[in-house]
């Protein structure tokens, strides 16, 4: 199964190893396309197609060659993260899922009736919040919510 | 491995069973006990303890017997969720971790260094957000950052 | 895990062995309550929550008690399917998509662009179609697509 | 594992990529070869034998070389599928399953006796339907229904 | 997912109690019912629904109540068999398909061309030869190819 | 764990590319050494170590490099099958075992006695037999009984 | 899946609380019956039918009840050992298979040639050795070799 | 998670090459270094690592490079034995584990009190002991017996 | 599989009412009996058998009956853990193993030579320790290096 | 999924290739940058970033390349551990927390309340201790508790 990914994934590694390089940050790349933050850095990863202009600011600003500049526009698989989640950082989020998903699901159709939170017509937001006790991060995940429909 | 949760189990059970044959909604019971609504539905479901005053005023509102009232306030073994995955509702939340999380975890980590977002100090709000498009589900997550400290 | 579906379960079997006493078919029933075929059958099988009028008129229809009527108006746990994949007749789609699965992917996203055909917003049909070669089984899907939009 | 589809897997890639250098796409493939859309993708990705006056026109249009042209003719190991089950395009096939599997299962049952609807003399159709809340994707199975018969 | 064959199930341990007590074996009650050995063995254990005479006969000679007559006849859930492949008698026809496997797939793919042996169309019978260097089992297979067919 | 089979491996693509170079037939090779098919492919795909003579007469008809010779006579280790389940042609078998091996398992035992149908000293056949209503694949398995011994 | 072995499993049940009441050692039942230990707990776990003079003496001695003596006396299903793994004393086995297991197959291989041996034609002891260096656990594993034979 | 037996595994690959080119048997190595054979086996398969002394008298029998040589002594990761369990030779141990793994449990709890079988401090030996019926494989295992200690 | 543990299980049940019921902690019984906290739980919990003295005593303490006194003594079979592994606090001790779980292995090697710790010859402590940054858990782990000995 | 952490894996494998080849223990180059024991390995395995002055005095005494000690320094992805579990001397580890899990858990909040003991703010040593029985490994886990915080 290495095949369906196998130019995109090349394309992530080449961005990787251009950040390392030149010590460009990912809310660096994030401004300079002036795209939201973890929509970009997901996107570069290979959660999204990249807009082609994207990925030509994003190619100029790494100095990427032009084959990775064109496979970051392909449609991509996208079947990298539960194979991720046993790293500390990744599984904090899908605990409290195993913790609070019934709750969710019983408070969405309590509020919203049969249906769900659109998982696709949906953005996700990260950002640092001061708190005196230790910062914390804050995640704000806005979904479209869709009835079910026959 | 249906031992460790079986009296916990039982008085979710008999939550539910009152909520239904007496139309209480979860977030009148969040409201009468005065505590935040994912909080209370995940309480009641077994993913924490209740405190006695929360359980006893819970117990009064929905006429639970005096056994489910002390079950609600036992050290709850938190192994529910992962098995509801399937569940479409439920599910979009974790595609949302298979599709983002990796740029989470680089977000997190060039904001915040090495650490992660804490399961534990973290709370977990839901609202409804009015939108010409079509009402969205906001979900906040708010955790501390915990630095990796040896 | 049993505890999620626990009384829609019970209604679940209380419809099936009306089903078998009584000779009712699925079509009579669907026909009686005036809803499309699969709608009907995967409602009471617990995919759906029966709308009130519904479930009284197929209470009265294969004389079930209240309890039951109630039961099946409850917000379900969908997570029957997956279980049921190796039997022969289940499996047969399952295979479809393993072997179609990535073919349905490209055409999505070459005539529609990068998103999904929803789930939820989405009807399927079965009927049965003739044919001098022996008949067929046709089922249509046909589901709203929603395009990627942070 | 990666002996048995290893000449076909290096066939798709040959494919995409000529795909990706020339602009060409699906949808002038199939007509370019006057096959159905679908087919025609899923044979292209290692689910059919591409039979040789195909795989030559392909590798024409293509400017493939001979060896892949040979390897597009091979009998595949129809393996891919479910491994790509967590990418959202395709998951959405997979939840319909789950969550309405036993409806198309007890429907086929009730309509035809006891047998299957095969996943082998069956097509399968994509195409667009208009719709003013949003355009619909629309994908139509359509297989023999086979009795069980000792 | 104890729901789906629990009425059956129950039927098929008291088909088994029955012979436990009278002491009938399989290969009389085939006879009995004019039916193949292994096809009224797998009927009984839940693979096939039973047509009514048939169910009838055997409830007759086995001394079955009328509910597990009725219930032989309801339409199965196949989900029995590879929950018992550890059991030795089992594992070693697994074993043979993991060895002998894609043999059988290359010997009907060079003789029949792209298609498989249908197991639905297909019976399946089981002997006794006699051999002076201790008896054999034969089981032969017999099904008919279905070609991939659009 | 690709160490255990990697030069009897790459001793199959030898096979293989020179069987799709050179057109020759699994049936062909068999009849020239004088073999059953089904062993014959089976040996070659990896399943049993392929004796010195049958090596050197396959090398000599495929024009196979003496290592490859070698390679093809060393003991391998069976791990191919239960990987390829998924295959629609090789699930198939896997699906008849599922819904008759508890009938084969009951039947054997009540002819036999306690004890297994062997999976080595055992042959499988696999030819075609005609039948108006389509040819169909007919496969003979025939092994020792073996009771067991203490 | 509880159907298959619920007699002899509550057969199981009936002879561990049997010998909890009485104080009868594994030990005093093989040689009560003048089998050997472990063929003799095997069988009462249910590996093996019990011969029916073997299950009458141990149901006199153990004051069984008839339809538990009759029970023991059923072929079983031996679908226990596995699961069992993650308990200490089981898993060194098993990690003794992990650790030496291909060496005994290289072994196998080179002493006897192409084939395995039997676990079905084998018989099983333990004993204590006694050590200064502390008693050793002796366990001897004798099988008949059977050659592979087409 | 390639990286962790990467030496070792090269190593155990050039011992097999040598061993298939010199036509040397693991039998005559064993000797050579005066050890016991399936010891030799499994360190050099890379169970253990291999004395200084040993792995240079090895390397000189089967002229292995000083690299191999070195990394023969390396303390290994012993990840292989489970992903083999199918090999029909290798499987036949964790089957007679499977059927006998509760009654080893009892003996040795019954004859030492609670505690284990040592892996650790553990030897295994096989040989062939002829036999009129057919040659039988014999394999001794003798561990340590550990006994639960706070 | 519930059959091997199901007394055990039910006096662990017991337990855990008893204490509920009567407030006693699990430091009181600890301390009652004489024995380290963590034994003491594991213990009760069906981690170790009871000797009977203790089981005795805590069954005056808790007001058990005579059944659960016995069936505490009983040689459990250890297989609870792993499962709740997804239970927050108990899975910050797997992660730590999935973290450090390679340095442990190598630092044991580098110090000990070839060989394990023993898990059986081991005793675990936890205790608190006042910090003004908050107080800490403290987890003592001390068992026997064993020497991998043939 | 190779993508994650190829260039942290290929410094890795590095640093071992080095050791190897100088004979430096990670006791030496825990002592050389002044840093605990099982840090230093975990973090040289891939576990924890290496802060830049110690990646360039690891690279000093080792000898590495630049590259592997820039890439040393990147934030890793966890993900090691738990594929080596079948490891023997890291399985053992693991069975502690099976066998010993539930009593941690319930120890814990009995003195904490509810919340767990962090993995992340948390350190980790092991030592020898000499014992006239066998000197034994003594691992000390130190982690700060944090309590469930809404």
């Amino acid at each position: 199964m290495t095949t369906w990914n196998s130019t995109r994934e090349a394309a992530t590694q080449d961005v990787r190893a251009s950040l390392r390089r030149s010590g460009t940050t990912w809310a660096e790349i994030a401004e300079h396309v002036d795209r939201p933050l973890l929509w970009t850095v997901a996107a570069l990863l290979g959660s999204h197609p990249v807009p082609a202009d994207v990925a030509e600011a994003v190619g100029r600003l790494l100095d990427l060659d032009e084959d990775t500049v064109v496979a970051l526009q392909e449609q991509p698989y996208r079947l990298n993260g539960d194979s991720l989640r046993a790293d500390p950082t990744i599984y904090r989020f899908y605990e409290l899922l195993d913790v609070y998903g019934p709750a969710l699901k019983e408070a969405i159709h309590e509020e919203f009736g049969d249906g769900i939170m659109s998982a696709i017509n949906c953005n996700v937001e990260i950002s640092r919040r001061a708190d005196p006790d230790g910062d914390r991060v804050r995640v704000i995940i806005d979904g479209k919510f869709l009835k079910y429909q026959w």
